[in-house]
């Protein structure tokens, strides 16, 4: 039977539950929110005593079923206000779920001091994080393998967690060892900070044995799984995430100078073809995975011109909110304020938009990569600009007094302009989780599972696109809670997947239906939890200058009706 | 008839209307509330084009009736994200009812430009504002008198205005043109900076006649009612607001060090008895009035060392936030502070609070008054620091990253520690215009209108709390509504003068409940348009710390039960 670890950290006291029978099919993100809705009040703080931070694998974490090592961290949003869940790859979540563990939850915040847990099989050890304090993700990721070896998992914090900033992230250790994989969205490396945690280490090296009831159906089903994820997603592997430069050029929602222009004639020189053959030239990677037995691959190694390792992994969002976004075109550029991101701990993402409303401000040029490089000190020296932008994109446009801010329930948008990608609108504007695009990205060529939603194909017409929206939220949802990455595809095909290797697995009978109530009752989990905490459906809607400017080349505005918006959940809450 | 004013600032163009028969009884914030409700979108930006603002005068506006000339101004707030009335002295409410307009509602924004709105009987002039920007609210009022005459009623926007900051207020000019009446809380300043307008004047040498069912029942209410508040309010008259500062001491909920404490053994530096005695041995005046034909006469002027004219006026509020709220108790230094927000045009509630979290994270010294005054020329040079302060104290404390941050639903609180005045406590946590003690201010010794809210004379006790601040929101919402000073007393004999009036003008058969309606009326709306905006019952809270840490001297705790706040209005709104 798998355990819930609960680590009480004002008394450094921890107790070992087994894990409840309702929590038997919630994993990832629907046990993150499942707890966070049982046990934390929703208007509390933030970063005060009463919220928790929640670590779950998914459903599938820890076997062999393919990309299922994702790691879902859960907490009160010191960005949002909401519940908030974000979940990245690496190796933890894979040891995690082998060393026996359902859920870590960290409650309550030391008088004092600083502290790394150490995880396995027994339980948990409080060490003395004080020589750890200060560093960089990467250094202290090396240190903590130097002194713990290299079969741990590792989440961290960087100074910008140790700090609370709102942008904070929790980075995840690689394969390699490296803090590539962010937990990046919404705040939660603050939270991690607020309970006096710098690092959490898991040992694995004693697993739990899995049951199977039918072990050979699981483990067949998983291997033509992963056979099928080779075949479909060599673009992945070939480019990793940057493949979407062009594409989302194609369709015009390529996010260029705070969200002006849907495309731009620069590109090629940020694409996944061009970064590839960078990568190659210089001996790094553009091919490489970040959690053991990963057939996609997706991840990459990032050299500069020396042929000196400069960061791990760049991807889309990175080089469109700190890219195009900012019309900064110079891939190495680009490559060293990812790197100081993962270091320092920060979301590349808010980050790029807070950068973005900071040009519009006037603060500094569009395309002065110069300059941007310049905000590393602004950030390491706590000055007043830098205390504002690690407050994220809705924040910093406050204090700088810009109308013109791509955020929408205090979290910056992701690098898909929504007036040319609408169903991504809808998921900005509707989603528990803010402006996330993983939690319903509507990408062209993407389907969803109703019959209705099969014909929405046009990304910038607004018909059908609450529906397609809909529909890839619970299949995202279904797949958050899996543990399975976000590049699988959110999709029919792995939904049945998922199906068969929970029947294999539990000897259950889950129909298609079953598997679609997981996702399902995850969102309402999270809706359940902000509205109590005051966040509600009134506030599902885009900044105004979505409705009020055209996006060029293709002329789109954001036009899905405001009602429908606000109704979006309606019909499953009743 | 009246007539609502209607300007279209994108057009320059104008529409005079009269008054629809459902606002008869409307007036003040009553019907800002109303035309808030049925005009705006909840959920527009507060600094974009579809937000309005509304300036009304009271129900009493204009006649006889004693303090019944305060001006609402409404808005959907850039400081709260809900809708904001704000009202305040000076001539401009008596001014705008005589010339015959109900309200005067502010829509849309110019391509470019400023203006100077001119109001008469005949309409508006949209006047060219250059040469007033920049100017301090002082030099404006100068210059327009200078040009219009001084039979003028002026609001008027200071540079804080002009940069839509989140703290700008509108100052009201008072009888001798100094614009010491502000409607300060809730960023309006910026809103009216929004519609690119920098003063509106009002001239009402042509002022409306007004007719009186029984002309005679209703000067003689007046009279009388003269009569009572010479009387009654002589400690106002003697002292001004700052009366309060001993008032608080006394039940230990004069805020203290950033609210770390609700007493101090320097607070007779800063009492109402000291700064009169400062203000006549300086040639000041402790007792003047700030609209014409007041009674109580509570505003002050304030003289420096050298008897040359410092601030007009300095109120308990300012003294508290400004004063013991930081430990400055040097008289010159909080008048010197005024007078910068009046000229500059802040709120000096937000700005003191947002000053006291600055304090707590370390950037100043409690106590260090020229460190305060070098404040000013943060804001005036409008640097990151200064940007941070005039996004009050919500803003400041996210971005300081400090957790003792004295607000509700983005507004600082009020000089009263909310733990030994647990009433206003309950009003700050429960109103829709966040922390407002204007809204519900249940200071020792007032009575609510109900047999069960008689007996509730501990103001350090919760039980009856609640019941007291829903008496007095609606009391206050009533004086609101009717153009009347919070310094009358939002109590049933004013309550009851209200109902002579309005009988004895519109030859009614108003009863008690029928005027406690308008009150409660005022509330539902502005409930509605804050529900339908997003801001729901479940942010009926105060920051956790009220709740944690016990208030010195008399160790209280704000403890009323958090789901009586959530559930405060259920009852109304059913």
């Amino acid at each position: 039977m798998m355990k819930i670890l609960r680590v009480n950290m004002k008394e450094q006291s921890v107790k070992i539950e087994d894990s409840p029978s309702e929590y038997r099919f919630k994993g990832g993100r629907g046990l993150t929110a499942q707890i966070l809705l049982e046990e934390v009040t929703p208007t509390c703080e933030p970063l005060g005593r009463q919220n928790k931070l929640v670590l779950a694998p998914g459903l599938l974490g820890g076997t062999a079923a393919p990309c299922s090592g994702r790691l879902s961290i859960g907490g009160k949003s010191p960005l949002t206000g909401g519940i908030k869940e974000s979940n990245a790859g690496g190796m933890f979540g894979q040891r995690l779920a082998r060393a026996g563990y359902q859920a870590v939850i960290l409650e309550e915040q030391p008088a004092s001091g600083w502290f790394i847990l150490k995880i396995d099989a027994q339980g948990v050890s409080f060490l003395n994080a004080d020589k750890l304090l200060g560093l960089d993700n990467y250094e202290a990721c090396e240190r903590l393998r130097e002194e713990y070896g290299d079969k741990i998992g590792i989440v961290v914090i960087g100074e910008a967690g140790e700090r609370l900033y709102s942008i904070a992230t929790c980075a995840i250790a690689d394969v390699d060892g490296i803090p590539a994989r962010q937990a990046a969205r919404g705040g939660l490396g603050a939270v991690m900070g607020s309970k006096g945690i710098k690092a959490i280490i898991v040992d694995d090296s004693k697993p739990v044995d899995f049951e199977f009831s039918d072990d050979n159906l699981y483990r067949e089903t998983c291997k033509a799984w992963r056979k099928e994820l080779i075949e479909k997603k060599k673009v992945l592997t070939d480019y990793g995430t940057a493949a979407l430069v062009m594409g989302t050029s194609k369709i015009g929602c390529l996010v260029t100078r705070n969200y002006r222009y849907g495309d731009t004639d620069k590109k090629e020189s940020i694409s996944g073809e061009r970064l590839a053959d960078l990568m190659k030239e210089r001996g790094g990677n553009p091919t490489h995975n970040c959690m053991k037995g990963c057939p996609i691959r997706c991840s990459n190694i990032y050299h500069d011109s020396n042929g000196n390792h400069l960061t791990s992994s760049l991807e889309f969002e990175t080089i469109g909110l700190l890219g195009s976004n900012l019309e900064i075109y110079d891939p190495d550029v680009i490559a060293k304020l990812d790197r100081f991101c993962d270091g320092f701990g920060i979301d590349t993402m808010d980050f790029g938009g807070a950068i973005g409303v900071a040009m519009e401000a006037g603060l500094l040029d569009f395309g002065d990569g110069e300059a941007v490089i310049g905000l590393i000190d602004e950030l390491k020296n706590d000055t007043m600009l830098g205390k504002i932008l690690v407050q994220g994109v809705a924040v910093t446009g406050k204090v700088l007094g810009v109308r013109r801010t791509p955020a929408v329930k205090g979290q910056g948008l992701a690098a898909y302009d929504p007036r040319s990608l609408k169903g991504t609108g809808v998921t900005y504007a509707t989603s528990p989780m803010g402006a996330d695009h993983t939690a319903g990205n509507c990408l062209p060529g993407r389907k969803g599972y109703r019959p209705e939603t099969q014909d929405v194909t046009d990304t910038g017409l607004a018909e059908g696109q609450i529906g397609l929206s809909q529909d890839f939220q619970i299949m995202h949802a279904v797949c958050d809670a899996a543990g399975l990455c976000f590049f699988v595809g959110a999709d029919e095909v792995t939904l049945n997947h998922v199906k068969t290797l929970l029947n294999a697995r539990y000897n259950e009978n889950f129909s298609f239906e079953d598997i679609l109530d997981i996702g399902k009752n995850t969102i309402l989990a999270e809706l359940e939890f902000n509205k109590k905490a005051g966040i509600t459906s009134a506030q599902n809607y885009l900044p105004e200058f979505f409705r009020e400017e055209e996006l060029p080349p293709r002329g789109t505005r954001f036009d899905i009706d405001a009602k429908e918006l606000a109704a979006f959940y309606d019909d499953w809450q009743k």
